[in-house]
Parts: C-alpha cells; structure tokens; sequence
C-alpha cells in the first residue's frame, strides 16, 4: 500500500464532532509522509471552508488534498478538454474554475457542459441553454457534479443536481461523465492526482456504496469503519470491503500490518 | 376486427395538407358504424382545436373521440384515484381536467401528481414542489402526459416533458404512468374508452415504433400507413406489424377482407 484517500463526514467526523483518534490518525499519515487525498462529495461548501472545519477539529489539511467534484473536473477538464466550457454552478463552485477557459457565449462551439446544484438559480431558460449547448455541440461532454438526487434544506427537501443530469442524459441521449463518488471518473481523478496505482491504494470511508463499492470497482482496496453511516445490515449488500476496521482509530496499525 | 384507432398527423393530414382518400375513410368509418378514436400525443393543442382542423379538411370528428394524453390521464384518474390530483400542466390543458379533484394546497395529501409540457413556467420552486409531493406522498402516482424529449420552437429547440419526468423519476426513485403513443396506459386507456379487447382493435399508423410497435405490445393490431413520416427502413427496426396498406385510403377495402 502506498497511498490513502478518506472520505470525511463519517470518517473524520460526526456533524461537528470529531471522531476519537481521527486527529491523531492524520497526523500520523501525514508524519509518515503517505500520499493521501480527502474525498468529499460535498459542493456547498469550498475547500477552503471544508479546510477551516478540519482545522477547528485539530486535524491539519491543505486545501490542494481535498478532492471535490468541481476539482475532479478541473483535472479531467485540463487534461481532455480543448474548447471553452459552460458552467451551470452555483457562485461558489465557480470560483473553483481556474485555468479552464469558460464561456457564457452560447453561440460558441463548447467542449463541455458542467452541471452542478444551482438549486434555485435553475430555471427554464438556463435549463434549456444548457440543453441546446449540448444538442449544438454533439462532441460535448455532460459533467455532472455528482449524482445527489436531494437534499434536506431547512424549510424541507430540495432537488440537487442529479435529477437535472437525468433529464438533461434523456433528453440528448447523452451519457454524463460524474464527478463524485461512486462514479469511476472521481476514483480516477485521485489516482490521477496522486500519481499512484489502483491497486496500491487504500479508500477508507463509512459509505458501503459510495465509498466501498465505488472504490472498489476502480480497483482500489475500500477499507469500511464502523462509525458515521455504518450499520451492520451494510454488510448484506453484496459488497466486500477489502478489510473492515472499527474506526479510523485504528488506520495506524493496520497499516502497518499491510502496507509491507 | 371492431374498433379503429387512427393516428392523425401522417395518416390523416400531412401538416396542413389532407391525405387523398382520408376523408372518405372517416365518412366510410362514420357510415358503418366502426367504433373508434383518434390518438395523438399532442398537448400543445386542445381536442376543440384539433376538431376544427379536422374539419377544414372535411373530415368530420367529435371532440369525444379524440384520445390525447391529458384525456387518457382523466380517464385513468376517475377510474383510480380518490384523492385530489396537482397538475403541473400548461394553462390550456388544465382546462381538459374537469370532474377530477384539483388541488394546489401543497399541505394536502394528493392521490396522483400530472406532469406536462409546463415550458417557461417550469421554475425551480414549481419542480421542487412536484418533488415533495411525491416524496410526502409516497402512494402518489407521477403521471406523464407523454415523455416528449423536446420539440422544435421558432426560436430553437425547447424541452419537452419527458426530461422533467426523468429528473422527477431519478429524484423520488418513482416509475411514472406514461399517456401518450407509445406507452401501454395510453392504449389501455384507448381500449377502456371504447369498451372493447386488444385483439379486436386495429391501430392505423406511420410511426413504426409510436405506433405500431407501441400498440402490438398492448396486444392491438398495428396496421402501419405508407404516408407521414414512413420510411421503407422503418421494417429492419425489428418491429413486425400485422399489415401495411399504401394509405389511409386503402382501409375500408382492407377492413372487408379482414373484419370477419
């Protein structure tokens, strides 16, 4: 083993509480200089802010070793995409997109239509636009910022960007290249930035899908912790972690017991 | 063979140009007493104005016998749903829905959710609302007046209502009750309105999979017309009907030779 990616929420920490030993965990890897990156699904809040929380829990992260969706994109928008790209992000995410050459200019030719959670920022014309970009632009590739179908707001449930990439994948007949676990390209986009392969990587996450099966199927070994989202019935799904350990807690033994 | 089904654009009229023989098929229709109706996914057009059109190009209709997918949604609606129904639907299709219980109190339990073609009027808040609908109640069904994927305005193409059926489907994790050509509850509900079986019924169509492929898997018998949008490469498709006439014009000969 040569490389570690973690997930977060589940993983590091509870809400807003850290799990025991998650500090001393990350601290370690990072004292031990291995490669590793934080895997989030999350688009509502920047790396920047996701850094600052880690910070106020005592765990120590640069914001370049978080991997989101939008920074996925940004690494596969770098190395594949040659014209400009359309966003359909929320103002925050935007900010992410350095070094790739945008356009709001709908009558020029565009590499690639990017769809995050613009919640309610989203309406006819824009959904629209984003279609036509793709129906006049058949080289185009669909991003899709992950696959949330929902999330709870305060006043109640709200649609995220996965139900907009469905009918936007329906209507062009076009099949979305996701950002996000589970989705293969977000694995390899870690990987990538890394510079490691698959199989000598390890992706520790609470997730059984999100973060064991979609690891796992990229290659990568998924190590399952019984603390955040873990219930016992997960491990009746079909899916076989690599190895299962109780918490992140205790990520420093089993490393060592494996990485030789 | 006891009853008729007609596609109308293609089979009766090509745009606004009646097809020779069509009018003297409905008179001949009309004067034996054929049972019958006149399908169509058009929502864009009410029954009254598609009478009207009908009748400039002298065939002789009811509104009564024109089967669209709002008419197939009221039929299902009374027949199955005891609850108040919201409608997402554009304001003169709204006007179609009348002996059905109508709501749009979100705090309301609702038997059955209506999507159609909205268009412009599709905002954030008016597709989140459908959304909680359906997640508040769970027996709900999403009814789709067809699954269209756009259509071609004069300012450019427009989505249609398929796409928000695809968002809404993926959202709630939901299979929606699809009317119109060519789903199986829109047949079905052709076939309840006049009263009679599958395997008397004869489907007249220039769609290969609309049509005839739609309605041979409700067990009606396609009969596919030479006119409209015909292709002789629309017989590799895989789909076999139960026969091909030149046109509309051939029907009353060919109902001799096969309606005993």
């Amino acid at each position: 083993m040569q490389a570690i990616l973690f997930d977060m929420d589940g993983v590091l920490y509870e809400g807003d509480r850290l799990i025991a030993g998650a500090a001393d965990a990350i601290a370690w890897c990072r004292a031990e200089a291995v490669p590793h990156l934080f895997l989030t699904n999350t688009t509502s809040r920047s790396r920047r802010a996701l850094v600052e929380k880690l910070a106020r829990l005592g765990i120590h992260a640069e914001k370049d070793e978080i991997l989101t969706p939008p920074v996925a994109a940004i690494n596969w928008l770098r190395q594949h995409c040659h014209r400009p790209v359309a966003l359909f992000v929320p103002a925050q995410t935007r900010g992410e997109f350095t070094d790739v050459s945008l356009t709001t200019d709908t009558t020029k030719e565009v590499g690639a239509v990017v769809l995050g959670d613009l919640g309610e920022a989203w309406d006819f014309t824009t959904y629209n636009r984003a279609f036509r970009l793709l129906m006049e632009n058949p080289d185009a590739k669909l991003i899709a910022l992950g696959m949330t179908r929902y999330w709870r707001a305060e006043d109640g449930l709200r649609l995220d960007v996965g139900p907009f990439v469905k009918g936007l994948e329906y209507a062009v007949g076009i099949e979305p290249l996701v950002m996000g676990k589970p989705a293969q390209a977000f694995f390899h986009a870690a990987l990538s930035l890394l510079g490691v392969e698959a199989e000598q990587t390890v992706m520790i996450g609470d997730d059984i899908q999100g973060d064991i099966g979609g690891s796992q199927q990229a290659g990568i070994n998924g190590v399952l912790v019984r603390t955040g989202k873990f219930r016992q019935s997960d491990l009746s799904l079909g899916i076989e972690p690599f190895d299962i350990i109780d918490s992140i807690a205790d990520l420093p033994l089993w490393w060592q017991q494996h990485a030789e």
